[in-house]
């Protein structure tokens, strides 16, 4: 625990540095492109409702204790929210409501994970993963390696990767850190591989759903919702991207009828909420998220700055799959080294994180979730640092 | 996991059956004291801290991310108040932000377990303590009777329950269920006992002070501060019952200066902060708390009701230890299977929680967090309760 508490993300102290660089040339003049926290506001409706509620409820029942499994109108209003966007079929008894992500993923990792088990995590990947599947459960990681062309799923190395221990894969899309959205033929080919290996080993492999950038999609793309292609799946939600409320910490799990087991299943993830320490969900902000449900934040801006920071990265000569989701770009480092990528672009205070760790060595990735003007003045630093590899 | 899911907890069962109950009787004529559920209203400031920053914070700051251990300020702030209300020196770095008392305990035990370790719980003892000992950590619980003529320490059994595999104590004054608080003499009794055997055993013996009760304390009983007796200490706290605001999940640990090892105990904290999925604790409510720490509910209510209560029960012919905190109070049942008892109350529409399951068989919990008109009402039926067994 010490180690894990000690050791910082590189995420982290890049940001760190970014703090401590910003005091010598002014904040104005640092590109800290490397954290994910959504520059957006919420939209309208959450300062209304968050005032709605203080104004007209009771405040010892408006902050009182929900059900572990949070309140039943918001679970239904979750369901009909999902129901009404995706053609799903869920009810309230679908939904447990969440601390977070980070919550929903450790609750369903938790409450399916035995002694032995593999866990499938493609790459690039979201680090915390690792992290979780490791010290969480005990369980073991298998990291598989990334399809740079497209950044779809790397379906030779999957197969390879399955066995008789594996318990579930991870995947999420729209894709932290290559913005990448897997494609229904993707998701098709992922089931029936799936399906074909659990029958093959007598025992079920779920797909965990991480989505919290399920709504931040661009140009129209469908992405196909998991549980109609696949009955074994979880999504883990998050608010925290979709109404830009990271610090709140409210989110779900979906337990879809259509999942072998399912009850038994759904007891599960209370057990394991039970004995993770997570009593409910916050109480005002789970009110929050059931009105707010089908709202977002303004997403177009995350979509005119990936329009802006790719045209101009292509034409500094950077090579790039443009991404059609999330608010992350990934392009190939200018030299195979990504750290030393990296550390070159802090020359021009370009704070980009390396693509290594994402488990995609030869990338980086850039969170343009910033103000536009930010990518505007950044790019002819991304044209000079070009240069200084020989690109004009 | 799936065990615990469905296991649902006598205090929870005897709630649902309240619930059908009122729609028979008509809610209120339903004495229900099992819940510890505040129901006095939290103090003014929460709504007023809540509708300033809502007002005067920029949405996507003031719902952004914090850092993982909790914001500066608010993390001071919980130094200062503490520091000016008992005494202590602590300030911001003791400190790491949690999602309430279970979040709390939950990380400390992930923090300092290794395999073979065993937690101490003396009787009456708040049941999830054993659920989390177990089930969070994998960890021994060794369970000792409780001192049933005052609910303070049984030492001589907590003597005899120390071995070389000890690594913890857990303790919480006020008690949840019996309402004692531990004396400055039984703090210091157990700061010497635990002292002798950290250094006969060669490692440090942790306590761990659950302390979400602290501010409910009546008749200016003055409640020792437990860092202050012995180095050892961590705090779990939590905000739910200070300001009526169990539902919004908000609280810390303590890890003080004075603790062996401590910069490496912090770590482990965040480490474990880290892998139960808690990225930060929730953004706004922070803020409250960092504002309100020095106010709480009125608890001058609790107080009435303790005093209505006892001095009915007393007078009613039943036994009971005056409780100086907290919300509960703890008489003997009038017969010695407490099951037993708990259920003949209910013919008389009084709901009450056995003893046995706070490990204190011939005794129930009596939660008077409640209007204390519900107190003077349900006073003639514990009465004719009383006289069903003999006692007029």
């Amino acid at each position: 625990m010490m180690r894990l508490g000690k050791k910082r993300s590189t995420i982290r102290e890049i940001f760190e540095y970014g703090n401590r660089r910003a005091k010598i040339v002014g904040r104005e003049n640092i590109f800290d492109f490397s954290l994910g926290n959504p520059s957006v506001a919420p939209p309208n409706c959450v300062t209304e409702e968050i005032n709605a509620f203080v104004a007209q409820e009771k405040a010892e029942v408006l902050h009182g204790y929900t059900s572990a499994t949070g309140l039943e109108w918001v679970r239904q209003a979750m369901a009909d929210s999902l129901n009404s966007r995706f053609g799903t079929a869920f009810n309230k008894d679908n939904f447990y409501m969440t601390v977070g992500a980070a919550a929903s993923i450790c609750i369903v990792l938790k409450a399916i994970a035995c002694p032995g088990d593999e866990f499938i995590v493609p790459a690039p990947y979201f680090p915390e993963y690792k992290c979780w599947i490791e010290n969480t459960v005990g369980g073991k990681c298998v990291l598989i390696p990334a399809e740079p062309k497209d950044f779809q799923i790397n379906f030779a190395e999957l197969e390879k990767s399955l066995s008789a221990n594996t318990k579930a894969v991870i995947i999420n899309s729209p894709n932290n850190p290559s913005g990448a959205v897997y494609s229904e033929e993707t998701i098709k080919k992922l089931a029936v591989l799936l399906e074909k290996t659990a029958a093959k080993f007598g025992h079920p492999i779920y797909l965990i759903s991480d989505e919290p950038y399920r709504e931040i999609v661009f140009d129209g793309f469908k992405r196909p919702f998991v549980t109609k292609y696949y009955k074994n799946t979880f999504i883990c939600y998050s608010f925290s991207k979709s109404l830009s409320l990271p610090g709140e910490r409210i989110g779900y799990v979906v337990v879809p009828d259509e999942m072998e087991d399912c009850k038994d299943v759904y007891a599960a993830v209370c057990g394991a909420g039970r004995i993770l320490g997570y009593v409910n969900a916050p109480s005002l902000f789970q009110r929050v998220a059931g009105k707010c449900a089908d709202k977002t934040a303004d997403i177009s801006i995350y979509n005119k700055n990936r329009d802006v920071l790719y045209e101009g990265l292509i034409n500094a000569g950077y090579s790039c799959v443009k991404p059609n989701g999330a608010f992350y770009m990934f392009p190939r480092t200018l030299e195979a080294d990504d750290y030393a990528f990296c550390e070159k672009a802090k020359e021009y205070d370009l704070l980009l994180v390396p693509g290594t760790d994402f488990g995609c060595p030869g990338h980086c990735r850039i969170a343009y979730c910033v103000q536009t003007e930010t990518i505007e003045r950044a790019l002819p630093l991304f044209k000079k640092l070009a240069a200084d590899y020989g690109i004009r």
